[in-house]
């Protein structure tokens, strides 16, 4: 065991105090693991939209002091009672969602939505006793998504830690975490497009193009993107787009455009928007007899999804994934092998990269629309 | 050859000339198959829903004279120009949909919706000539979904003909010409709920029973069925259904129900109604995770499908499914032979039988919702 086991760690961590203020890195206090837990030396971390959104705290109650954070890569410093399949130096990744290995999701091969640790955006403290392991000067600080990576430490559920190949770069796989996986798994594991076969991608940020490079691996001839942004075109090139269709170039309903494209519809789609009305195309593009239309935007409350049954039956598959159908600890390690083996590319999400007193330029690219990823590196 | 190959055939037919009259058994005339046609003896036929629907014509421009039936049992006589694979004497059951073999379709291993024989149900004549086979006196006589099966003699496309078992009793596996089939393959081929699984299905009419046959051969550990007619519920049992559920005696949606009764959700569910609620109730009557919802039932022209994205985000799956997802040709034979193995029961779904020249009865006794399949008996 390390020599800080057991003790409270002070160290850096960007807390958020207020609603939509820039994060102000400073030290705090981190306590030891508990029971089922790992305290984590995050070594390098990165910025998903879900932090934004929860930052801003426009849709929900807030919940501040809190430490965002949920893409990262780390080292286990101590673990709790009751940890038994991790050790003090072990890389790994945190995620958002757990894996109890218990409940009857995580023993079903179909489902990674864990009853005990799925996610759940509005708890800031830890099952275990529901309380904080952050504080400063004795005020407890939030918790969020049960990971909150922008910090030196932080504890973590193990459940939520995937053990990974020490030989990985930990400043290029954290991106795995949350969205690269999210888009890759919703590809690979869910439309499962075969090879020469047609794809379509509605949306072309990380999460869209992540779903694109799944699509590219999988040997797909045709992958058509989809953006109401035409500067997204380009760069998608990268990630195996072929062709790009922008709705605002159309008068018709972009499902027939993509049809006439296609004689009849492409084979699998992807819909990383969470517009309800991007969804209904994503549906509706997919050829009868044998289209499978994947969801993996999150929608607003009061969407609906709504078709006409013809499309269905029409032997059409609608189907929706959470983190790409990735089980947390059981499927990831597979997934940094595959960057490893290098069929997985993930340097090109990476756009930008500050130190971790910068952090809050990071919430400035992705807020103008500037970056993929912005990694953020903590300082020695 | 047999000696009636290439003349004009005169038999009896129960013909409709007009929308909702009692068809009229009496003398017509079939004249040869055409190119890559087929003449068949039928032996014995019955009576679907279809029929009746399109024979009350209240929905459609009425198309009159015509000779309706579509499930049925026959004998090859003579084979027209090009058909290689059946010859006169072969057993066969005339499907209302085809396969060509040839197209993106047929050649598609998830699809059986042929470009070229998918159902259509405003064609009258012959795909070959735009002509018809079937007269009287002159008068050009309409056929019925390419099959017409409610006279002596009918042509149909090669394309339409499956060749069975000829040790397989027709007077039983007619009815896998279209609804037993539909239901059972909807479970078999599409739901595919796994042994000890719970499986709801909507609708209790001949095609739910069916897709209940075919949860119980797959072994499912529940089969709740759901109707609104408490009548259906006590023959139900026949067919593997366990439980019940009337919507009727809740004051909650049927989805809640179900998801009270099996802890979150069933397995799959299978629609058999058509009704648009009662779509969105099988759809979100499955668990999250891992829940597959087959819709089967035809809707009306103006009705959605709608639900909340998030219910398809928490990894459900909706699919629709056309004749089971059985290619005709390819894959009917193997179904008989289910039955031949005494895996799959058909004398259960055989309530009535009437002779050929009764044929009003069996219009009577499905319209009183007294029948689940009449079968109709050629006389000698």
């Amino acid at each position: 065991m390390s020599n800080t086991a057991g003790q409270v760690i002070r160290c850096k961590a960007a807390v958020a105090w207020e609603a939509g203020k820039p994060l102000v890195v400073e030290e705090v206090e981190v306590a030891p693991p508990q029971k089922m837990e790992v305290r984590l030396r995050i070594l390098v971390t990165s910025l998903c939209h879900t932090d934004v959104y929860f930052w801003e705290a426009k849709g929900q109650t807030p919940l501040f002091p809190r430490i965002f954070g949920h893409e990262a890569g780390g080292i286990v410093e101590s673990v709790g009672e009751g940890v038994t399949d991790l050790q003090p130096g072990d890389h790994v990744l945190p995620i958002f969602t757990g894996e109890c290995k218990d409940c009857r999701h995580c023993k079903s091969e179909e489902s990674n939505m864990c009853d005990l640790l799925r996610i759940n955006t509005d708890r800031g403290a830890m099952l275990h006793d529901g309380r904080t392991r952050f504080s400063k000067n004795g005020q407890p600080i939030y918790h969020f998504l049960g990971t909150s990576t922008f910090s030196e430490y932080t504890v973590v559920h193990v459940g939520c830690v995937a053990k990974i190949n020490p030989q990985a770069p930990l400043d290029k796989v954290c991106v795995l975490s949350c969205g690269i996986s999210t888009g890759l798994g919703a590809t690979l594991n869910v439309a499962k497009p075969t090879n020469g076969s047609t794809v379509a991608i509605f949306g072309l940020g990380a999460v869209g193009l992540a779903a694109a490079e799944g699509a590219r691996i999988s040997g797909a001839s045709r992958i058509i993107g989809v953006d109401l942004n035409a500067n997204r075109f380009n760069d998608a090139r990268k990630f195996g787009v072929t062709e790009f269709v922008n709705p605002k170039d159309y008068d018709k309903p972009v499902q027939q455009v993509i049809a006439e494209m296609t004689d009849g519809g492409v084979d699998r789609s992807v819909e990383c928007t969470g517009n309800a009305s991007a969804m209904i195309s994503a549906f509706e593009c997919v050829h009868d007899g044998w289209g499978v239309a994947v969801l993996v935007g999150v929608p607003n409350k009061d969407d609906a999804f709504k078709t006409h049954p013809v499309n269905l039956l029409n032997e059409r598959t609608l189907k929706g994934t959470f983190f790409g159908n990735y089980k947390p600890r059981s499927d990831i390690p597979g997934v940094v092998e595959k960057y490893m083996k290098k069929e997985l590319e993930l340097e090109k999400f990476i756009t930008h990269e500050v130190p971790f007193s910068e952090i809050n330029k990071a919430f400035d690219y992705m807020l103008r629309g500037e970056s993929l990823r912005c990694i953020i590196r903590m300082e020695a």
